[in-house]
């Protein structure tokens, strides 16, 4: 085992120094923007000071190079301390530090990856262990290099659950290069947190979770230098630092009282700056160059297409689920940074598929749905892997803030959720997506699929992974036909035509399970010499307007849209707001009205409205109005 | 200290005789429904059977009665041996179990409250423990009567965050007529749980959470009941029982194997049953009467109103969070079953008001968005109490999955979301909700208030307390001038025409700050001899599509709608599909188009598309084109 030296006495006094100028630039910064948690920054000045300026390995110049030691600001209100600390560093002048928050500078109230320091955005609490769980992952077992991974966190946060998710996962995969630091600084926003400086509870529940677990003086250099070295004699363990500070530290009459949460000093800032400034020693540049870890990683090879064209015959029975597993191995086998993760259902979404052809690759994360979006997220970070997410659709619900933030973080992480709509059956309500696409297609800049046969699925999937920002690929349960040939081309937002004649006096829209039942109106209808128009529209987001207004424009101005869906924000939605500045169409929505039941997948299709016979009925009802 | 008294051997092999039909009960049903979860069931057996003929005082002809003891289960795929015990119990005949997940049945795959005996919805893992413990608050807290509260907690789900924030919750709350009883039968769905029968680590978790913990054999009836009395002698503290069982318990060759999760026995039923059958003492009607509680308590007084009406000034500047809070406080001086619970935002969401005003009303649930609403969503089952959440609106995405969840389970719980949209200024986007619309509107059977000012807050707080299923008010950060008189009335489903003359050219419907910055863009238009017609919506869903669509027949068709939200599932949403039936109706969008950045509200306002010179602009336009 190595042996821990103690920083010599010069190196301590400068990392207390650092830490106070810290506070102080907290202080001006907040301020100066006339708004910010400068108290929540001065709990955190010894621990930010200590792994900057002391324990942390990387490079300044380059804040996103893959070898660098990874950190993630949790508590992400506490973003005037970060930024304090990479200008401390030198990457660039302290005077920027007093545009935070104005429109014109990217360093925002809450830090994102506008920034090139960010990973990962954060300001929702509780969600920054599970992406830097998923660094840590990376690191170990998919570059396999000795970057560690820092995660600061508030108490106040620590009562999300996601953070007890995560500490489930990390010691579960015994990521012993993550260290987790608890800013215990006993005050939240409007009250005391329920543990308040119960320390003792915060270990017990680390130590419980798995974690080598210290105890420490959260303002003092020397126990946090030496606990964060000697984390890393750990083997098979994650390191918890629990460490006791106050909120507002340095600041006399504000540290550790109440109401000072989100409030700049103002009047009393100049006389905190004083009192800061007689602890410091030398306020001149204090001269730390951090270690430069060894730089032997390069970017990632993220050119990504199917390894083999798909393979059905047309009319084959294949659930689109299925066709997901399958393309996902073909993108596997192309680029060896796809990774896969999925939530216990790997069985049921064939996320299965994957692990069993790249099991070093495929991450189960259990029934924990948060964790398993964060997880994602971190392994997504400086472009390392190709994660894609799967469960079923409904439980994406659990992760929408996760997802969210994702989007904020500039993630390009892919979602496959299964089992969407009533066409699941016998299960019942609870595990029917019927907003999912409500939900997904509110997330800025995604994409969203919804493929209706396997040929399009597997191209849905070679197309997430080359296509930026969230992508969702909604899949079904049932098995449905193959209606697409195997070299049919497909693009994000090109829609299909699936059936159409000169005579077709209505256009109606529909995917995968309603798209056939569309098709088995268009027999019965066509018995009757009425001809309908069908467009599968592939993408809802961006959708086909082109397609679908050209398309309108040829059945008489008449839409009908059919969805596994409820009301909102669905295929119907969708086409409702594609044409709503085009006059004299309109569009008819069957969608699901209402909380569903049990029962066999088309007895409920019937009774919500949404089967062949509902839509011949909506086009009779549409032609004799 | 009361004594223990263990049962009598006759009762004990009762409860084990119980226990072996529970088995064969579920058995039956799910062979009967082709699809579920017998082996889920059969780690549970012995646990229903004494809770529900031992332990738990009810009245089976009522099970719904205030008084008696509740009980959820969490891990609701075991749905059949829940059914199987009130079938035993001589609420229903045992017939009825094999119309299992039928559509003309309420038995449906998982629980819903469609049966008299569930109070909540569960199939989502992880969420009973929340709900149950707002059912205990409300028994020691509100009702003021001994009533226990069980929940039954399946291992693999027991990896979901949101287990861990009731556990703390529980915990602070010190609800000792709370019982967690964990059912670790070591196998998930697609794999082994994590943790697997590593009971030692379950105790210490639960333990380091605050819980008053025993271990036990989940299938020894005497040690079951032994441990469910003792917690009843434990003050202060909600005990946890970490059973350790076998999935399949009962079942030769299928017990403790993988590959049994969610599969009916089929052609291994016979030999199953008749295994389980030896064991069976008397196979005739066991006899055992449930205890059945003191019946003392009487349904609450539902009736809400404002207790003053609003009492503000036109042209007073007044945000729509502090109505909120104004409101909330009135209608909990007029009914004293109103509560309010928060996630340490009240300074913010002005909940805060409510708690200075009730203090014993009001529950602070801490940052843990999910356990607030699962908590809400107990303390309202029974209709016990009025339930209001808040934080800010961005965070209630934290808990959609519950929300979800809450709208199968018929829950009255009412919402509030402060700090949406770009408006907020500073914090940025992390603390900005831009996709609430999208995601309360697809919630069946909800209601979406977003009111303008502060008369029509406070009578949307009034309306929701009144309305049915899932409410949601969403509220704005900066001060807005009131604009309607005190006695203005207000329903759900009728906007507000806020100017109109003869010859407006355009309809603009908008609400709150954006309905402000019409009104602006209305003055400067009307300079230049252009007049428009503007909306206020007050409730989204419903949405006044009969006001919305005369005005817009009188505006030449046009409609322009503007919101603080993003593209997909808001107001423009809303609006395209109440008009999408009509043709000549066009409607022009102006929303946040992308992930917005930190600034002043008033320029984030402009930069984003949706500022009075933006919408004069788009008038223009419209009336160029």
């Amino acid at each position: 085992m190595s042996q821990y030296h103690c920083p010599d006495n010069q190196t301590v006094q400068k990392l207390r120094d650092i830490a106070n100028k810290l506070r102080i630039h907290s202080i001006r910064a907040t301020d100066a923007g006339k708004s910010g948690h400068p108290t929540s920054c001065c709990s955190a000045a010894e621990i930010m000071s200590v792994l900057f300026f002391h324990t942390m390995k990387y490079t300044v110049s380059e804040p996103k190079h893959p070898n660098n030691d990874r950190f993630v600001l949790s508590k992400g209100h506490a973003a005037p301390v970060l930024y304090a600390a990479w200008a401390e560093a030198g990457l660039f002048p302290e005077s920027e530090l007093l545009k935070l928050r104005k429109i014109d500078s990217d360093l925002e109230g809450h830090p994102t990856p506008r920034l090139n320091f960010v990973d990962v955005a954060t300001g929702s609490l509780g969600q920054g262990l599970s992406c830097a769980a998923g660094m840590a992952y990376t690191g170990k077992f998919f570059d396999k290099v000795d970057y560690r991974v820092f995660c600061l966190i508030g108490d106040g946060e620590s009562a999300e659950g996601s953070i007890w998710e995560a500490m489930a996962f990390a010691s579960h995969y015994q990521l012993d290069n993550l260290v987790a630091i608890f800013d215990v600084n006993r005050l939240g926003q409007s009250e005391p947190t329920a543990l308040q400086h119960d320390i003792d509870v915060y270990k017990a529940r680390a130590e419980a979770f798995g974690w080598n677990t210290y105890v420490l003086d959260g303002h003092n250099v020397e126990e946090l230098a030496k606990a964060l070295w000697t984390a890393t004699q750990v083997k098979g363990k994650p390191t918890c630092i629990v460490a006791k500070t106050f909120k507002g530290q340095g600041i006399p009459g504000i540290a550790d009282e109440d109401n000072w949460h989100g409030k700049p000093l103002g009047a009393k800032s100049e006389a905190s700056i004083k009192a800061i400034q007689e602890n410091i020693a030398n306020a001149g540049p204090h001269g730390i160059v951090p270690t430069q870890p060894t730089l032997n990683l390069k970017p990632i090879n993220t050119a990504v297409q199917l390894a083999a064209a798909p393979a059905y015959k047309l009319g084959e029975n294949v659930s689109t689920r299925l066709a997901y597993g399958t393309g996902l191995v073909k993108i596997g086998k192309f680029n060896n940074r796809v990774v896969a993760m999925d939530g216990d259902t790997k069985n049921s979404t064939f996320a299965q598929k994957f692990k069993d052809a790249f099991p070093d690759r495929f991450i189960e994360c259990f029934i924990a749905e948060q964790n398993l979006v964060g997880v994602a997220i971190g392994c997504g970070t400086r472009d390392r892997t190709i994660p894609f997410v799967s469960t079923f659709a409904c439980f994406l619900t659990r992760a929408f803030d996760q997802i969210r933030m994702g989007a904020i973080s500039q993630t390009n992480v892919n979602f496959a959720g299964s089992h969407c709509g009533v066409s699941i059956g016998e299960d019942g309500p609870s595990q029917m997506a019927l907003e999912d696409l409500a939900m997904f297609r509110s997330v800025p800049g995604s994409t969203v699929f919804y493929p209706s046969d396997a040929v399009s699925t597997e191209r849905a999937v070679e197309l997430a992974a080359n296509t930026k920002g969230i992508c969702f690929i909604r899949t079904s349960r049932p098995n449905v036909p193959v209606i697409y040939s195997n070299e049919e081309p497909f693009a994000v937002g090109k829609a299909k035509i699936v059936r159409q004649s000169d005579t077709d006096v209505v256009t109606v829209v529909a995917s995968c399970v309603t798209l056939f039942e569309a098709i088995k109106a268009a027999d019965t209808l066509a018995a009757s010499g009425v001809n309908i128009r069908i467009i599968d529209p592939f993408t809802l987001k961006p959708i086909d307007s082109t397609t679908i207004i050209a398309s309108a424009q040829k059945t008489g101005g008449k839409i009908i849209t059919v969805e596994d869906h409820y009301a909102e924000g669905g295929i119907g939605s969708a086409v409702s707001c594609a044409v709503s500045e085009h006059p004299n169409i309109t569009v008819k929505r069957l969608f699901v009205p209402e909380i569903p039941r049990s029962g066999p997948s088309s007895e409920l299709l019937n009774k919500y409205g949404i089967s062949a016979s509902c839509i011949v009925k909506a086009v009779q009802s549409i032609l004799s109005a």
